[in-house]
């Protein structure tokens, strides 16, 4: 027997107990797969579902061959006698931030692509589509990354593929390469890339005249990534919105032993707050704040603060000097005072970068202000200068203020604690600030994203073989053993202005005040600041009685009558037993 | 069937799938208790064990009851064919801090008093003694609270009981209230306190002459409660560090994925890094700080981070510009030229306290200078402002720097930017912050705390029924069935010099550099900051083959031959099935 210091050496490099357990997990698959140890792949067909936006007519002046061929119609699995494709050279690669579950992209499509097809690495990301970065995937490299978090088999980047230049360097890798498909798992900016790069590949980008296929896999922590009966909730937000779950849920409880603290927790999600209504939803906390309905009410920041200051000092009366509030990180810009203030310093920075960055910081401000409306330069003199100071700091790749970087939440400590000093002195408030984001982007995945990447993986292999491009793979039907489609992704295009101009974008999914969720929340988030309700999903578990849980809000939204997600065994009583069983060996050669 | 908003309204307040499974999970006795559906508790006897401190002589003259009474011997169990002790009233608290496990330190206690005893919960910590605030613990409450984390079933506080009032007020509650014991949960602190209340109630503290008994339980997630040989490690510890080895172990994960940031992740731990190198263990980052091995080391602020500085060089060389650095909490009072100054600081304001209170923000600085050695004076004026502020803010209870208010990760990120521009401008640096702290404390103990803290309970109570007074209760042989035994609390103390005066403190069990956990660490850093070797322990699993695990320092400082911990199953082939089978009826009624 060796010693444990032995032993200890042998865990390094994802070889913990728990890493070597999770590659062992089975994988369900959806029955049109057949069979979980021999998953076959789909042909499809289209269906009478058409996809339309308001900017259709402009979208299908930009992508004709791409809506010639779809005619945006959602696509359905059909029965076929065809024999396996082979010989495809399959690119695949991640694009924008990690989120769990990709690991299993890779794999579902690379168990589709079988021995016939050669499944090949870009690294890392977009960047290395451009540089022209490829590695041939093999089984072996798969078994080892199974069921694991993050993107660190191929690596990520944002960078985004636009000018001419680099549209005509991938052409020429997928020439010199002998590329037949790519397929990019990403988030909404990285899926509008891929439809314009099926679009631009649609058809002579290799010498023979043939095109290069691209297929989108949706992937994003945010949840912003959804289309209303054909895409229930873009991969990694399960995972991520468990794992902020378990640490709110350990606060709360530390709330109520302590007895003496407020937290405020900021909680990863760019624009939508669909997270944040996740980890209420799971949790119970006093207070959760949903950027959209700021909007939708048009709150002030004001407004906001007197909010939570009345729950603080209702609980004080009740000596409980205790809570949590969870604020979505986009809230700042939902505030509409101050999206009309961030939308004119987007503009007036974007047309005057060059002179703008040449100014110290104190004479940047001033330069700001005279550009200003009137109303406007008067609410940024009004804000605190740490505010001020992140509302003039640069943009991201797309032209996005980095919201991450405001500290939202220490701004509405500090409010609330004057507001809470006005209304009543004698109220103990003492608060504790937190920004949960990159610990929930690459932990394990949970069995609910660990099954659904890995059909993911599957569906998307099964386009690319049944020879389609421009769609966006995605699975329905989640409590009801799973139906792989495909989405046309010109039939999500819409027009959006950033950094002053006009560019195709899919619109990102935002939390509806209608939505089943949403009301569910409303109707209960009364009752959790009166008085303590809270509980926690717990630490994720991959094996046991709570493994198997779909997101609340997925499961309010698609009016399943239970949280427990089935895919690849509906109708069969023993499931949950047959799943554990069966091994997944595929990989395990 | 119910509807999901149905469902969702009953997995309120704790009552998550999880935490309903959580309750249902066994829980193992060592084998002295014989039964885990019938516990049944043990006599004790004097070891030939016997514990002394430097300051052995002083504590004689202070605790002279208590000394005579044990010798300041080691107990062990002892067979007995004594009839079970009925009438007793036990009161049972948390103080300080919450750390996971402690409900099950309750239900241990509840479970081995019976029928035939009263346990009272005492509402919350110390305060709730000297308030005399007590309530009767059913075995139904406890049902609903096993397994949970957190102390919101009693509450805590951190009311240190030292006027001759406060003892008067206790002893005064412990009459009215008929309490024949006080089970005192808590860390080095409060375990001291239990000392001084021991020997204080020991006799005629009520009106027939009798004393009352007052027995420690050893929590706090820092670890920093240890006796070599006697008590492994302090509950909650097991907990804590695998939650924030999972967040760490994310963030590693993620900065392969991602390939661009440093993250600097401080983590809680007052004094003692024994958190920080059991996460080291756990995960395997680039660097890791042990605040004890810079005391030793004598090393300087630019030392430090001129070895991180190195690190981030050497791996942006293999083009790894990522990494992460764990931070241990109470670094900075361990850098030599600090320290004295903090020492000069603590000194000065404890004696300067009402002038210096009535100063303003901008005075305080100069008023403190012209107060300091020169040397100190300088060092001082050196730092950043916002380590200055926090240097001169308030302490707490026990009169000691609040080091988690100190953003020692943030002047390290500022410091090691600095020191890799002068080395080399081109290499490129962005850093994340991170602290990781009350995320910890709460969580659902693992099923090594679970465990544990059931089986301190048990011996906890069975000492009360003893008769012993003024002994922390612990489970040695972790790998080996489990041992419960008894720590003379006298054999602990020894004399430190806080707040300008000598206390009585057991002193804090720090990260021995010659111990096997650290000089396992000190071979392997090397390595790890060279490459990537990584892994995590995962988010903790209550079921399924990853689920009993003990804390790697603890495994390698006990020359444990395996991380699974075995109590009540040592020689068992089946043990583990035996106690999956087996379901813990007792609170179930």
């Amino acid at each position: 027997m060796s010693t444990l210091p032995e032993q200890l050496r042998e865990m390094e490099s994802h070889h913990s107990i728990f890493e070597s357990a999770l590659r062992r997990l089975p994988l369900p698959v959806c029955t049109v797969f057949r069979s979980p140890d021999q998953p076959v792949p789909v042909r499809f067909a289209a269906s009478d579902k058409i996809l339309r936006t308001p900017d259709n007519a402009i979208v299908a002046r930009s992508f004709p061959l791409s809506i010639e061929a779809s005619g945006n119609a959602v696509l359905v699995p059909t029965p076929s006698d065809a024999p396996p494709v082979k010989g495809k050279r399959v690119a695949v690669l991640f694009s924008g931030g990690p989120a769990a579950g990709g690991h299993n992209v890779v794999a579902g499509i690379r168990r589709i692509l079988g021995d016939g097809n050669t499944l090949l690495g870009v690294t890392p990301g977009p960047k290395g589509l451009i540089k022209g970065a490829f590695f041939e995937i093999t089984d072996d490299a798969i078994a080892s990354y199974l069921n694991t978090g993050g993107f660190d088999f191929l690596g990520t980047d944002r960078t985004k593929i636009k000018t001419d230049a680099q549209f005509r360097k991938v052409k020429e890798n997928c020439v010199e390469y002998g590329i037949d498909a790519i397929i990019i798992i990403g988030g909404d900016d990285s899926n509008t890339n891929a439809a314009i790069l099926a679009e631009y590949l649609f058809k002579d980008a290799k010498p023979d005249g043939s095109g290069v296929q691209v297929i989108g896999v949706p992937k994003t922590i945010d949840g912003d990534l959804q289309v209303k009966g054909f895409l229930p909730i873009s991969f990694g937000f399960d995972t991520a919105t468990k794992i902020y779950s378990e640490m709110v849920g350990n606060i709360l409880q530390d709330t109520r032993s302590s007895l003496k603290y407020w937290h405020f927790i900021k909680l990863m999600g760019r624009s939508a707050s669909h997270v944040t209504l996740e980890v209420a939803l799971q949790t119970k906390p006093a207070v959760a704040l949903v950027s959209e309905e700021v909007a939708e009410k048009k709150q002030s920041l004001s407004s906001i603060v007197d909010q939570i200051a009345r729950a603080v000092v209702a609980r004080a009366r009740k000596a409980m000097n205790h809570g949590v509030v969870l604020v979505p990180e986009g809230l700042i810009e939902f505030i509409p005072e101050i999206h009309y203030l961030i939308v004119e310093l987007n503009d007036v920075l974007a047309h005057n970068e060059k002179e703008f960055s040449r100014l110290h910081d104190s004479a940047r401000l001033i330069f700001i202000q005279n550009k200003l409306s009137s109303e406007n330069a008067r609410l940024l003199a009004s804000l605190p200068d740490y505010i001020v100071n992140q509302l003039l700091t640069d943009r991201d790749s797309h032209g996005n203020l980095q919201v991450s970087l405001i500290p939202t939440e220490q701004l509405l400590i500090d409010m609330v604690a004057r507001y809470v000093r006005e209304i009543d002195a004698g109220i103990p408030f003492a608060a504790q600030s937190h920004f949960f984001g990159y610990e929930g982007r690459c932990g394990a995945p949970t069995r609910f994203d660990a099954a659904y990447t890995y059909n993911l993986g599957l569906t998307a292999a099964s386009l690319v073989l049944d020879g389609r491009t421009g769609y966006m793979a995605s699975v329905t039907n989640l409590t009801d053993g799973g139906h792989p489609i495909a989405i046309p992704l010109t039939g999500l295009l819409q027009i959006e202005r950033r950094q002053g101009q006009d560019e195709f974008v899919i619109r990102k999914a935002l939390v509806e005040m209608n939505s089943p969720a949403m009301r569910y929340f409303a109707s209960r988030r009364g009752d959790w600041a009166d008085d303590d309700h809270f509980s926690s999903p717990g630490p994720r578990q991959m094996w046991g009685p709570a493994a198997r849980q779909q997101p609340i809000t997925v499961a309010l939204n698609s009016n399943s009558d239970s949280l427990e997600f089935t895919i690849g065994e509906a109708g069969t009583e023993d499931r949950g037993q047959r799943t554990e069983d069966r091994a997944l060996t595929a990989f395990a050669s």
